[in-house]
């Protein structure tokens, strides 16, 4: 936890906040802090500033905070995934979040297995955990929309044109000639296939959506490799 | 497993090879592979090509294999990491490998917890099959070397200068001006600190030793996020 985020109903005035729950027990049992120290906090989608511990025992944290410099932006990066397996979902979520893409869509594909869908870890409160858990290690505060889409035909015809329109659309496949390239000055939507890749029929709707496909070279890598090494190729 | 993995024992003959255990049970349950079936294999620290399947039973998988074509090249890399927690130790082998690292060493840091260095996922034969499993990931035949380094200082004052000799030295930091540039012509050694960083006198040891301080921005990364995206910031 590089960051203690904060919500707005954590605070007790404009200044002063009390938190109970996971974040006082890291803070008790990790940072192992005392009244009079400062931690780095930051404000849900706000700014990031210091905390001055108050009070701190074994129920709850108080702090009085001061927010004061702007969190590092969010990238203008939309994150089309194919479900991945649970294990990796949480992961998955959490490095994407620290990343910093603004927007991920899970969808469906062939190669997605069924029972995926059935994960509680779908569930919005458990994303949402993974969500905050990657903004406390990036110490960054702008929560990614995330959207599931059971359906790949319906999405990839009726809303991934909206969605995408304007930006740098790219799609992710290892048999292709063309290399990932650096972000332009647009936006970009990057959709990434499940293990074992997108079938041909996907990456045929995809490109007819205006998608390039793109490759990293010869070596395959799994899913939670394979996004950083995009989102590094493109905007680092 | 995207090739199967051949070692120089598995060979009956020139061509002929017969596999049992972890690799025979992959093929028969998850390939559900059949006898006259082509599979990709690959000869550790050799070639890939195909292996046509010959027999394929509870016990055992027969193959007659054909390599022709070089696997994908190592980069010119030595990672120096200092070792992660068990369980991130593993991932992360993985993930170097699948990347393509030539070699890592895993070193101990002032923010290295002493009992990492009691995993039994350290010995040899656990760090080989981690190996193993990266380069069947990433289609790859090239295993890195892996070192252990149980004294920090004595390993940057009296091994590190040969090991770095003619590289690109670089040592993942957060606090500096420096971006992470992309490799020049030469190999690069590229130092990855514990989750927290490297302290002040590791930080300036590694540079006494010719290396310079490089960023990421200002999101602060995981260890197995960051080696990736290094990794693609410098060869990809």
């Amino acid at each position: 936890m590089n960051l203690i985020l904060l919500e707005p109903s954590d605070f007790l005035s404009a200044t002063q906040v009390r938190l109970t729950g996971r974040r006082q027990r890291h803070v008790l049992e990790v940072h192992q802090a005392q009244a009079g120290q400062q931690l780095t906090v930051g404000l849900l989608n706000g700014q990031i500033g210091k905390g001055l511990v108050t009070r701190l025992d074994e129920t709850q944290l108080e702090l009085e905070v001061s927010l004061t410099t702007d969190a590092p932006p969010a990238l203008p990066l939309t994150l089309i995934l194919a479900l991945p397996r649970p294990k990796m979902l949480r992961r998955t979520l959490q490095h994407a979040c620290t990343l910093g893409v603004s927007r991920i869509v899970l969808v469906n594909a062939v190669r997605v297995e069924k029972s995926f869908w059935q994960t509680p870890f779908l569930q919005e409160q458990a994303i949402h955990e993974q969500l905050v858990l990657g903004l406390e290690q990036a110490r960054a505060t702008q929560l990614p929309e995330v959207l599931l889409r059971k359906r790949f035909k319906p999405f990839v015809e009726d809303e991934l044109p909206a969605l995408c329109a304007g930006s740098q659309c790219l799609v992710a496949h290892p048999y292709t000639e063309q290399a990932c390239p650096a972000a332009d000055e647009r936006p970009v939507t990057l959709a990434v296939g499940p293990e074992g890749g997108f079938v041909p029929y996907e990456v045929d709707k995809l490109m007819e959506a205006g998608f390039s496909p793109v490759h990293l070279g010869p070596r395959i890598l799994r899913v939670e490799t394979a996004v950083p090494v995009l989102i590094s190729k493109l905007f680092y």
